[in-house]
Parts: C-alpha cells; sequence; structure tokens
C-alpha cells in the first residue's frame, strides 16, 4: 500500500505537470449592436415580459396580450362562487376598515372627509380590472395623506381656500399617476428601488411620529402645537374619549399581533369605535359638551372632478413635485405590499405592469374626485387574512363604500372627530418598527445611519429633503465602494489547490516568492489610481519584509470578482505592468472575465500586452505553473513535485 | 498499470469525500470602530503617508514632516553641480518656450500679456519649494486660460471693464488655490478621478476647437466670426504673416514629434518666430501695414495683488464657480503630468501633497498678479527631454522670466499678435488625440460616447456643463452596472474541478439537478429586485428546458465576485430561500467572502438561516458533496465516484 501511495503521488504531480494548466479564453465574438441589445434587455426587460409570446399563434398572442393588460381577463372566466364567498367576507371586513380609515386619512391630507370614502369606491374598481396582486387592498394610506397634506400646505391654506387646495389635491394626484403610469411604460421601475428597505423604515418611523404629534395634539385638545393646525377648543369631554378609543384600539391591535388568528378584532376596531363615538355623542348631546363632530356630509357617489384639476397658474411646480413625491411613495408602498404578499402566496407580481395599474388608477381617480391611493399595508394584510381570494374582494369593498355614500351619510354627523385621531395614531404607530431598525443596526451601521438621516430628515427638515439626504447618501455609499474598492491577499489552504483570503481563512499561507492579491469590484476610472496606488502599497510591504530567503518574483491577480472595465482600467493594467517590470516582477492575471479578456485583447492585437502565458484559469494552476518555471530556472531542483515525470 | 489506475480513481473518489469539504468560516472579530478605522484610512489615506514615521525617534520625525511638507529640504542637501547644469540648459530653453506661452496664453483668457509673464515667474519658485515632480514646468496653460476667459466674460467684458475683468481673474485664481489645497488637506484627490481619460480627451479636442476657431478668426483678420471677439482690421500682410509662422511652427512641431531627438526644434520655434516676426515688422513698419502688435508693456515684476482681491459684490458666485472649474482642470493637468513623469523615471508623486503644492502656487500667484497656473504637458515634456534633473529648472525659467520682466520687455513692443495667435493654435492642436479617441472606441463604446458628450458638449454648450453632463453620464453607467449586474451560468470544464462561464468556455458543460450561477456585483438595495426576478428566471428556464432526466434539486450561488452587500441584500437571500423552499430547492452559497459570510451569520444567530453545511468554499467541492447526498438518497447508486470509501 505505501508504494502505491507513493506512486499515487507521482502520477498526481505528473498531473499538474501536464494537465492543470488551462487556458482563458475570450467569449464569441459578439458585434457592438448585439451588445447593446443584449444590455438593453437586460436593463429594461429583465422579466422578458415577451417571453410567452414566443411561438405562438396570432390568436393566442392576442388574447395573451389583453391578459397581459387586463388580467382580470386570466382569472375572471375561471372564477366560481367558492371564491366568491371568500372574497365576500373579506371585502365586507376591509370595508368596514377601509370607511374608518378613509375618513381619518382625508382628514390627514386636510381634505374634506368624502373625498376618503370617493377615493375608496373609484380606485379599487379600476385595480381589479388592471392590477395583478389578489391580496391589495386598494385605498387611501397614511403617508401619501400626510405628505399630500404638508407639502400642498406650504402653499395654501386648506382652512381659508379650501376649494383651490382641494383643486391643488386632485392635480396633484392627476401628476402622480402620470409619473406611476410612465415609469412602468418606460421600465424604469427600479427608480423606487433606490428607496431602500433602510430609508422606507426611518421615513415612516419619523412620519408616523409626525403624524402622533399632530393628533395627540388634537386629541388632548392642546392648541397652537404647532402653528399649523387650526384651534381646538378646549374640553375635558374630548379629552377623556379620545384616550378611551385610543387604548381601546391599541388593545385590539395588540390581541391582532399576539394572535394572529384574531385579526378580526383590530380589523373591526375601528368601525366599533366610530359607531360607539357617535352613538355616544348624540345620546349626550356632545356638541354641548364642546365634542367637535364631522358634520353634514352631502349624500352621492365622486362627483366628476376633471374640471378641478388646474394645468397652469403659480401652483403648478409644487403641484408636480407633491405629485412626483407622493406617487413615488405610494408606488413603494403599493409594489412592496404586492410582492409580500405574492411571495407568501407563490404566485408572480409584475412591477412595472402593478406601476401601470396604479398610475391608470391614480388618474381616473383624480377624475372622479379621488387623492392619491395605493395598496395599503395593514388592509391588505387584513385582506389576506380574512381570506381573499382575489381581486373581487376589492369590488366588494368598493360597493360597500357605494352603499355607504349613497344611503348611509347621515350617520357620520355626529361621530367626533377625536374618534378618526385615535384612528390615525394607531394606524401610524404600527409604522414604527423597532425590531426591524435593530436588526438593521446588527447587520449593517452604515445603513442604519441612512436609516436615521431619513428619519431625523422628516422629522426636522421636510419630507422630501430628508427623503433625497437619505437617497443621496446610500448612493454616495454605493460610489465609495467603486471608488475603494477592497484588495485583498490570498494564501493556499494547505493540501488543496483552493487560495482564499489570508486574514478570513488563518489556515492560509503565503507562497514565497509570489504576491497574490483579489480586487473585488469592477476597475473603472474612479478607482484606478486607488488601485495604482494600493497595489503598489503591497508590494513595497512585501519587499520590506524581505524574511523570506526569495524575493518577490510574481504578481497574481485574481479577477473573479472583477465584474467589467473600461478603458481606464486598461491603462491601470498598462501601467502596472511597466512600473513591475522595472523591479523584475511579473504581472499573472487569473480568471479575467468575458468582459475584461475581451478589452484586454483589443489593446494591442499584434502584441498581447498581457501574453496569453501570463493568463490562468485558477491562482492554484498560476502557481503551479510559474513554480515550475521559477524552479527550472534555478540549479537544484526541490521537493517531490517538482519529479520529472516518468513517461 | 491497468489496475493501479483504477485504484487511483477510488483513492481520489475516497479523497473527495473526506477531505474535499472545506469551511467557510467568518472573519476574526472586529469592533464596529476598528472597522470604521480602517475603513477611514483606506478611504483617506490609501497611501499610507505615515508610514515612514513608525517607530523613528522625535528628531527624525520631525525633519521628516518638514521634507513631507518642503520637498526641497529632501533632495536640496544633495543637489550636485552636476545636476545644476543639466537643469540650466533645461530652465533656458523651457523659458525660451514660456515667455512666448506666457503672452499668448494670457491674451487667450483676455488677460493683458505680461500677466502671462508674472504667472512664470512667481509660481514656478513657490513650486520650486513645494513641489515633489522633478520634472514638472510650470506655468499657465491653454485649457484653463481659455476657461478663465470665457467664463468671465459671462458677466464683464474684458475690453469694456479691463481693470474689473483683471480683478475678478485674480480672485478667481485666489478661490482656484484655496480649492486645489482644500483637496489636498481634507484628502479629497480622488474627486478629480471623476475628470475620467474619456472626458479629458473629448473635453480638450473640444476646447482645441474653440480655440482654434477664435484664434484663426484673428489670424486671418476675419471680423463678427463670433460676436465675443473684438474686431481685426483686415490686412493681407496680417493673414500672410500668419499662415507663414503656422506652417512655419507646425512643421517644427512634426519634425520633433517624428525625431524624439529633435524635440528643441519645436521648443524653440516659438522664441524664433516671435524674435523674426518682431524684427520683421520693426523692419518694414508693420503697423503702416494694418499689423497689430502688442505694443508697449510695462517693465518690472509683479506688482502686488492682493488689494484687487473682490471678495463681495455680485460677480462672487461667477468667480467662485470660475475658480472650481479652473482649479479642478488645471490640477488634473497637474497630476497627470506629474504622475506621467514620475512613472517614466521611475519616482513617486504623492497627490494630495501635489495638490497642496498646486494650491499654494496659485493663492500666492493671486497675490501677486498672477493667473491660474499649474504643470503644463507641453513644456514639462520639452523639460524632461532637455535633461531636467530637479525643480532647480523651474527656477532657472523664473530667473530668465524675471530678466525678461526687468529689462527685456522694450523688444516685445513690435510683436506682432498673429504671431501669438499662431502659437496658441499649434499648442492646442496637439490636444487633440485622434489615436487615443480611436482606442477609446475599439475598447469601451461607452466610454466613446462620454468622450463625445464632453467634446460636443464643451463646443456647443459650455466648458462647466458639457464637463458635468459627462461627468454625470460616467457616474450613471457606475450605477446601472451595480442596478443591473451579470449573472452567469457556470459550467463544469471537463476533467477538472474548475466550474467557469457556460457563455465564455464553451467545452464546460452543465451538471444535471444543479443551477450554478455566479452574481458578479456586490447586492444592495439598488439591485435586489433585479437579482431576484433574475435568478427566478434562470430557474423558470431551467425547469422549462426538462430535457434532463434529473430535475432542479440545488441552486448554487457562486459569491466569490459579491464584496459587499447591505441589509437589503441579506434580505434577498432570506426571500430567494423562501422562494426555492416552496420548489424543493436548495440554496448554497460558494465563497462568501469576509463581509458576507459575517454579515449573514449575524442576521439571526440562534438558527444559521444559511446552514453551514449549504457553504462552501469553491463550486468543486459543493457539486461533489451535495451529488454524493443526492445519490445516497436514490436507491441505485450509479458511477464510479459512488462507490464507498474502502477503508
Amino acid at each position: 500500500m505505501e508504494n502505491n501511495n507513493n506512486n499515487n503521488i507521482i502520477m498526481h504531480s505528473h498531473h499538474c505537470v501536464e494537465m492543470e494548466v488551462h487556458h482563458v479564453v475570450p467569449p464569441p465574438h459578439k458585434s457592438t449592436f448585439q451588445k447593446l441589445k443584449a444590455r438593453l434587455k437586460e436593463t429594461f426587460f429583465p422579466d422578458d415580459p415577451l417571453r410567452q409570446f414566443k411561438g405562438q399563434p396570432l390568436k393566442t398572442k392576442f388574447v395573451l396580450g389583453a391578459q397581459y393588460f387586463f388580467p382580470i381577463l386570466q382569472w375572471g372566466p375561471n372564477y366560481t362562487f367558492q371564491l366568491f364567498k371568500s372574497d365576500l367576507i373579506a371585502g365586507l371586513t376591509i370595508a368596514s376598515l377601509a370607511i374608518p380609515q378613509g375618513i381619518s386619512y382625508a382628514k390627514l391630507a386636510n381634505l374634506p372627509p368624502i373625498v376618503g370614502l370617493y377615493s375608496s369606491f373609484v380606485p379599487p374598481l379600476v385595480y381589479a380590472v388592471l392590477g395583478s396582486s389578489r391580496d391589495l387592498a386598494v385605498g387611501p394610506v397614511s403617508i401619501a395623506s400626510l405628505v399630500l397634506g404638508s407639502m400642498l400646505r406650504q402653499e395654501v391654506s386648506p382652512t381659508t381656500d379650501p376649494l383651490l387646495f382641494l383643486q391643488l389635491a386632485f392635480t396633484s394626484t392627476f401628476f402622480a399617476g402620470l409619473f406611476q403610469a410612465s415609469l412602468g411604460i418606460l421600465r424604469l421601475g427600479f427608480i423606487i428601488d433606490f428607496l431602500s428597505k433602510a430609508i422606507l423604515i426611518g421615513f415612516m418611523a419619523g412620519a408616523a411620529i409626525i403624524v402622533s404629534l399632530q393628533q395627540l395634539k388634537s386629541l388632548l385638545g392642546i392648541t397652537h402645537f404647532t402653528k399649523q393646525m387650526g384651534l381646538v377648543p378646549w374640553s375635558w369631554q374630548t379629552i377623556l374619549m379620545g384616550i378611551c378609543f385610543l387604548i381601546l384600539l391599541l388593545l385590539a391591535r395588540h390581541i391582532s399581533i399576539r394572535k394572529p388568528k384574531l385579526f378580526w378584532v383590530s380589523a373591526g376596531a375601528p368601525l366599533v369605535s366610530v359607531i360607539i363615538s357617535t352613538i355616544l355623542v348624540f345620546a349626550i348631546k356632545g356638541q354641548n359638551h364642546g365634542i367637535s363632530v364631522i358634520g353634514k356630509l352631502q349624500e352621492g357617489i365622486n362627483p366628476p372632478s376633471w374640471n378641478m384639476l388646474r394645468f397652469h397658474g403659480s401652483h403648478l411646480g409644487l403641484v408636480i413635485k407633491t405629485g412626483i413625491i407622493t406617487g413615488i411613495l405610494s408606488l413603494t408602498e403599493g409594489i412592496a405590499v404586492g410582492r409580500t404578499f405574492a411571495a407568501l402566496r407563490n404566485y408572480k407580481v409584475d412591477g412595472n405592469k402593478e406601476m401601470m395599474a396604479i398610475g391608470c388608477m391614480n388618474v381616473v381617480g383624480s377624475f372622479t374626485s379621488c387623492y392619491v391611493t395605493t395598496g395599503a399595508f395593514s388592509r391588505s394584510a387584513v385582506n389576506n387574512n380574512a381570506g381573499a381570494k382575489s381581486a373581487v374582494s376589492n369590488v366588494v369593498m368598493s360597493v360597500t363604500v357605494m352603499v355607504t355614500l349613497l344611503f348611509l351619510m347621515p350617520l357620520f354627523q355626529y361621530t367626533p372627530n377625536v374618534v378618526l385621531g385615535a384612528i390615525i395614531v394607531t394606524a401610524v404607530i404600527g409604522l414604527i418598527d423597532i425590531p426591524a431598525a435593530l436588526l438593521i443596526w446588527r447587520i449593517d451601521k452604515f445603513d442604519f445611519i441612512v436609516m436615521l438621516t431619513a428619519f431625523f430628515g422628516v422629522i426636522f427638515i421636510s419630507v422630501q429633503q430628508g427623503l433625497a439626504l437619505a437617497v443621496g447618501l446610500s448612493t454616495f455609499k454605493i460610489l465609495l465602494q467603486i471608488t475603494r474598492p477592497k484588495t485583498v491577499m490570498l494564501g493556499k489552504i494547505p493540501g488543496t489547490d483552493i487560495y482564499r483570503n489570508l486574514h478570513q481563512y488563518k489556515e492560509a499561507v503565503r507562497v514565497p516568492g509570489f504576491l497574490i492579491l483579489s480586487i473585488e469590484a469592477p476597475i473603472n476610472f474612479a478607482n484606478i489610481t486607488y488601485l495604482n496606488e494600493r497595489t503598489l502599497r503591497w508590494i513595497e510591504d512585501e519587499e520590506d519584509n524581505k524574511k523570506e530567503h526569495s524575493s518577490l518574483q510574481f504578481v497574481i491577480l485574481e479577477m473573479s470578482a472583477v465584474s467589467a472595465i473600461d478603458t481606464s482600467g486598461i491603462s491601470l493594467f498598462r501601467d502596472l505592468k511597466a512600473t513591475l517590470e522595472k523591479k523584475g516582477i511579473e504581472l499573472v492575471l487569473v480568471n479575467p472575465l468575458a468582459e475584461v479578456i475581451e478589452k484586454l485583447k483589443r489593446v494591442d492585437e499584434a502584441n498581447d500586452f498581457i501574453p496569453t502565458q501570463n493568463l490562468f484559469l485558477t491562482v492554484g494552476e498560476a502557481v503551479a505553473s510559474l513554480s515550475i518555471a521559477m524552479k527550472n530556472q534555478s540549479t537544484i531542483p526541490e521537493g517531490a513535485h517538482t519529479i520529472v515525470p516518468h513517461y
């Protein structure tokens, strides 16, 4: 066995010399146009939406096309009564939540309460036809309401000029919808990716705090808490009622969080609160005790509002800005909610298609007295919990809201405003996600700073500037990673041909005579100066530590992580090679990827400036092959691996 | 031998099962503060300037520190007469070039010709003390002159209000110097890296064309070519003289390009042209023939100008902007020239230190009637060719200019302006680098577009907007690379354990049951949506092509190129894992780098969400190990590799 084993080593060594060196090859030639086409496809059509159309007859293509734009044609024909029963229950459940929330959020946006109900009627119907999510419950949401209200208030007062304010709100909604639909049509959906999770967590918490402080004031009847709020007359009855219902609602929320099966407790609590408080105020004649109520609301469904859109005048800039910001924010929420539930229930939601659906919904909404709507996270969760199977639950909700608008409006006359405040506070408190913030702190400190920037920016500066700061900071981080890429020294893991980070793998050892560096970023104009200096510093450090008997002969650059290179990057190699040549060191590249090898070859087609014998497929092969070359130069061969193959 | 060989295979297979699997380990723990420190060091001190101070006695530290700020202390003591002889010749050569160029460039900047000579006197002296390049020849340059002149002319006319124009020029120079020195002190030198090679080539060619057209007009005596130029009276003598000297100068340039040893032909040509033309005009009494001349120049060295700096008034914004843009441009030129010759002659130039030197030089210059100066490429090349050994050649040049200022100014009285135009045109034509542009086209089409953007932007829009467009475009490209990272399918190269891009390596084959993807970019908020969709599409494609008998069991993600990850990136893995689990596919990660493994471990320390048995060091090990697991599950073992080890 001993002998056998020995033989085996020799065999292995033979193997090393003869077989282990594989060539780096450039990818097959593609024309600039083909590359451009592939690049554009990956940029704008990463989901390859036309894939299903391939090789189908014309009629099928037409049907598929119609189904693409109107998903209802896809699931509609297979819809059953069984599914409808589930959707009916879910729809009624979310309607019971949507009606009080609709009224409350409209107040948050400084709009008449009834606009909140209008916005819960038309948009869900539009979404049911165009949308591809089965769980999204559509309607007004707290964040977009807050942002819309506070941005428009910068120029127009909702109390002194309510009509103009309403006009601007509808116009902003129109621009929001237009912007959302354009993102979808132009396939620029990746823009919303720049509002990262960290930013959203910080932003939502900040917004929740602003909203809570505003509402707390009206809840407690404090005046002059901020200048922008109207006066609320002081009354202990209001305070008592506010506190009681807030506790009730928070309790209901707490129960539902603890036992997800009891989701209907928090889902029903707002409507129950509205009903109880309305009866109470009616019974004790609350107006006489200083409790402010909603008052008379106009009956009837949405009046048209296309004549209220203002595309001229001094507020146009503000309106467009408001439209874009509320559009992005509501889109982000809607898409995130849709994706979350799609992943949970294992179906797919097409981001760009959803953008078009949400955009159309808002454009139509702006014509029918609705303000910005999207898929709300809380209501969609209730929808899902209540067993919704399709967008029909939105239709059920919409019909319920319609019935309310037509026949039940007088019932809200005595609903106290303070209960609406309690409903808003309960909703926005759910936006503060401390565990997620802690997780971010644990995983990535920089993301945590971005989160704090969004949080404090929104609270102390403004929504748009806070968000812009946070997005700028996170983009800057990405650029900084490119500008200062990591270079890592690799060592051999004993007993293998594997070379890994010396710092991470303590057992890895350095190979004398070689400096093996891994460059971990694309090489381009923004980092060549740094990479040049850093590489030279590695080499100088190496030359200073001449404790090993052999001096530096080869610098091996492991290029597996260099996914792209530009003309400046190519010049880096030329400069490095020239500098190393003066020191008598050879430059060796390992595993340059397709794009890199292609560009290196193109520099000087006549005489390769990185010759083929200095290109290897793995570090192991490079070291083995170059070691043999090194030892063949020296006089005394040493070690088993240099035994001449015996054939 | 047959038997032996067989045995060998079994041994190898045994080896596979027992030894080939190596564990992925997280890097040793470092505190957040340590990481921050390391990060800041790499960002701002990549060259580790304090390295040489380590472990030195206090006195040496002091000497080293003084030498750091005043490089003259480093080379001064070792300076010899032998070196001085070389520097004297080089200094006189560049002076002969600097005097006519100084006068010409000052005219290009719409400044009095004498300011160009002032700027060739003080700044070279400052640079000789502070600068670390041995080859840089300091003085006014064409690009900065053009930009300064054209930017200031936007608000102030140099003909109707020459004093104000001069004041603004000195103030801009002050801000340019301040900005340059600040970049050096704050170690933000990497900002100039964003002016990539491609941008500079396009920009310089564009600037050269603008300048040439302007000068051609004055050369040919055409008026109203652009509105901004003054009138030049038509005279055939001027045209003839202009054409003759332009041909002479271009010829001299051509000779020097063809035979680098004859560099002195083009170096001396401008001075010769000035002398001949001056004598000619004096002899034929040129003024009577409509040839415009420089006229009387004031004798004496630089008057102080600190009282001319204007830090108030309506032009402050323009002056600061001009200072920043000319500052960046001249810095880029100076640093690039310094680095080029340092690499050529094998010494090092510290970018941040050079920025401080050039910045100080301009601040001092703004106090002494100089406008923006830097190291000029053409003159530095002449300096180097003429045998300059140190910054003393700058001192020689400066002294020569001083002598000229003191005693020789009357000689320039009859120098015709048309010769200065010819000198400028010859200089800027050298800025158009067609071969470099062609190389960029060959290597990288996108860089070529960036170059064209800079080129046409400068010609048709303006210097600052053209540059901003080009920088924006190239930054956008980097962000796009991050937003749409490449994912590549890997296959096994037969006879090895190496897995490489199937598209690049045609001999590579896919392993049934495995989908092996390499992700080639850091994973962050900007690309998780794309990566999620793209990966799922790979998997769906794989499921569609179920030609192989075995269905997909493992998705292996090769992570060697994922140099960084953020919290969003972590959530990508969570989502992917959940989606794959529903399909009965396992997610396996290969070679996650230090940062990635660390963050993955931190997500949920109690239960690993990527368990250790799904982490491998190489794709080969992962496939080998998982294949065995797969086959152990199936009932019939097949193939030689599944032979149970025989120990």
